[in-house]
């Protein structure tokens, strides 16, 4: 008998974890390598971020996701280092051998050249970032009890978030709802609905990948819950105290403790490793430009899915969205059955094809927008739909029925039980974080 | 009207959480400082340090927990000093007059002089430990997994816990159950259930607060989960490699990568200050003994309550656990109230007395030992009633029905879902921990 094929997936995220997955019954034997033991159900992380979720609600370890297929395991480790002529990824400890390889190593945060606001400002991306962004928003709120002058409680009391995407957007109308409903009570000196929550955007419109009558109702329900946006506003400058934004009538301070960023993303470093290793050709925000069939140019046996990949439909990217990670990481999967089967050999295999399902974005309890093929929904539906399709999908991973019936009493109680102050306000070291990430366009800093 | 009479309590544990909860119709100000913002459910704090519980799901805020007391106030901060002339708390913020003071400060790990040994063995007092612990345990057996080396991996899979009080016992309950259930199936490379669970203890036998029975039961239900328990062992020295040990035989050293502390207890700083500023008298421990009415002799404002107070009974200490802290707590608060009522001055105020309701102690699903009274109970019996005991507290403090019902799901299931290694597997810097310890007597170490 000869020796089984190996297919190697690096990274466990919605590409990685869905191509682990679709490869089930493959007669082949998967290894799927993460830096972290558990997949992260992330456009949920926001929750955590403010409170209401506790890490283990939205994480599940891959060894359990995976245990039941027997011809998968699950390797803690990091790839530095790819050697293409003998198939071997290099690891933080040790090789390891691949026949096909499947990269699927997302994607992080961009400070667009100003690394040294990641320090003031953090990103949402890892679960560490959550504890750290909670543990400095309910700070604050404790901070400008304890202050006297008005001026410093002020400056505790404003929160300012940078970028009006998806993730902006969801922390703002948390923001706003731990401001106006969860704190109401909890304190005595300060009024927590006095807060005041900015939402700095440099594009005109907040949710700029949505329909602009969708940005409109999204900025309505901001406001109703005390968020206030600014649009046309590009930061120049952040530190400890506030942040430095150029606006159409000029350059302007703002006084503030908390500043969390939501405005750019990057590609991961293993990008560079295929461009020096394997000739790919990377777009300017470091992305692997892969063929129709998600395999980098001139290596049918390494492919490229989700973030990291640069995949055009109809002259445009697909964006970075778990959607596309999803698809292709099944997609992918798929081919390599085939090719296994020798099916491929005769046939042409047709090229992957985005089947958008459609987006989303919340804003708070029973507000959100979204866009549905043709259809345009917002409010109480819209939010159902949101509701629905985030549930149905962490149930699928992990049977967190649990979590249902948690944000069951949430809604009911408009009580955020995870508000814990824990660890730092600053960030662990975790591995691969803080890398010194690259220059790009971006619509919200000013160049 | 004259101002209101002022009671300050330090510490949001058992004790100080009680304290404020009986003086919710005190005709009195109070205000409760922590240097966290929420109380934690310590009992329960293995539970998250072996994956089975979130953070989230054994700590409460406390302004959430106090919300509705008026007259409540709640302060995050550190108590630094005392001024008992002008009767202030010196904060790390400012000062905080008082007419009352309970101090509530408790406990932490002693280390007996050798706080070098925290770095590779921690304890397991406060939530940042737990997810510390979680770490170094997950990490241990993905170690493992990667090892090729026969020895190596078998140091990783050695886990070493030192000091077999409540703590150490449950620990080694919960990572027998770890090795031999959740984790069975998991990996490729590694047999989970080959880990060497060694529970090294100075004294004769195991849980030395029982009787000799319970503890023989203790062991053999340990023994059943595949944890091996060493007595009359003594350590004499930890470090990233392992564990030195005195044993009737002789010098020992045990391989090990994982090793925790749960031997022995430290009385907090604030009793120095005490001692210093107060006149009060500490015990070899560095508990400040107090009068049959938890005050401070000379200082009838200021009462200590909880781990920190040494209180007599029949000639004996009360022990620091959460039922005395409790009792201690609701007492005092009955005795201000009296106080400001008047009804003290003329009437004797009878000394404090502890109503011991049992002690119980875990070892694993379905198997607990405990005694109440005369009684004395184990097996299935003895886990029913600690498992009714702890979730009435549970959700008389926090309406934590879910941790009830996740639980089930848990028990039923042999499911770990919180076993993520997030963070460091160092500490981050916590206000107020990585103190110097006290030195003091201690069975477990060699002197």
């Amino acid at each position: 008998m000869s020796a089984q094929h190996r297919v190697v997936i690096l990274g466990g995220g919605f590409g990685g974890l869905y191509a682990a997955k679709a490869l089930k019954n493959a007669p082949s034997q998967v290894t799927l390598l993460d830096r972290r033991n558990f997949h992260l159900f992330q456009p949920l992380l926001y929750q955590v971020a403010t409170g209401s979720l506790s890490p283990g609600e939205i994480a599940s370890p891959l060894r359990a996701i995976l245990r039941k297929q027997p011809n998968t395991q699950v390797l803690l480790g990091e790839a530095l280092d790819l050697d293409t002529e003998r198939r071997k990824v290099i690891l933080d400890s040790g090789d390891l051998d691949y026949d096909t390889l499947i990269v699927a190593t997302g994607s992080g945060d961009s400070y667009f050249g100003h690394d040294e606001w990641q320090r003031v400002a953090p990103g949402l991306k890892t679960i560490e970032h959550a504890t750290q962004i909670r543990h400095k928003i309910l700070y604050a709120f404790e901070a400008a009890e304890k202050e006297h002058d008005p001026q410093k409680r002020r400056e505790w009391l404003t929160f300012v978030l940078v970028g009006a995407g998806a993730t902006g957007v969801e922390l703002a109308g948390a923001l706003g709802e731990i401001a106006h409903d969860t704190l109401r009570r909890d304190f005595r000196s300060i009024r927590p609905e006095e807060a005041v929550i900015l939402l700095l955007e440099g594009a005109p419109r907040v949710l700029t990948a949505f329909d602009p009558k969708l940005s409109a109702k999204a900025e309505a329900a901001l406001s109703r819950i005390g968020v206030t946006t600014r649009t046309n506003v590009f930061v120049t400058d952040i530190d400890e105290a506030g942040v430095t934004v150029k606006t159409p009538s000029g350059v302007e301070r703002i006084a503030a403790r908390t500043v969390i960023w939501s405005a750019g993303v990057r590609a991961s470093q293993f990008g560079e490793v295929l461009q020096k290793r394997a000739g790919a050709a990377l777009d300017h925000s470091g992305r692997v430009i892969v063929n129709p069939d998600c395999s980098v140019p001139g290596h049918p046996e390494i492919f490229v899915i989700g973030d990291l990949s640069h995949f055009e439909e109809k002259s445009t990217p697909l964006a970075g969205v778990a959607q596309v990670a999803m698809q292709q990481g099944a997609y992918v999967a798929k081919l390599i059955c085939r090719r296994l089967s020798g099916e491929a050999k005769s046939a042409v295999i047709r090229p992957f094809h985005y089947f958008d399902k459609g987006t989303l974005a919340v804003i708070g309890r029973a507000a959100a927008v979204g866009q549905i093929g043709p259809m345009r929904i917002s409010g109480l539906l819209a939010w159902l739909a949101w509701l629905l399709i985030h549930l149905m999908y962490l149930v699928e991973f992990s049977n967190r029925i649990l979590v249902f019936i948690h944000w069951g009493f949430l809604y009911l109680t408009f009580d955020r039980g995870a508000r814990l102050i824990t660890g730092s306000d600053t960030l662990p070291p975790v591995p691969g974080e803080n890398r010194p990430t690259r220059s790009e366009e971006n619509a919200t800093v000013a160049k």
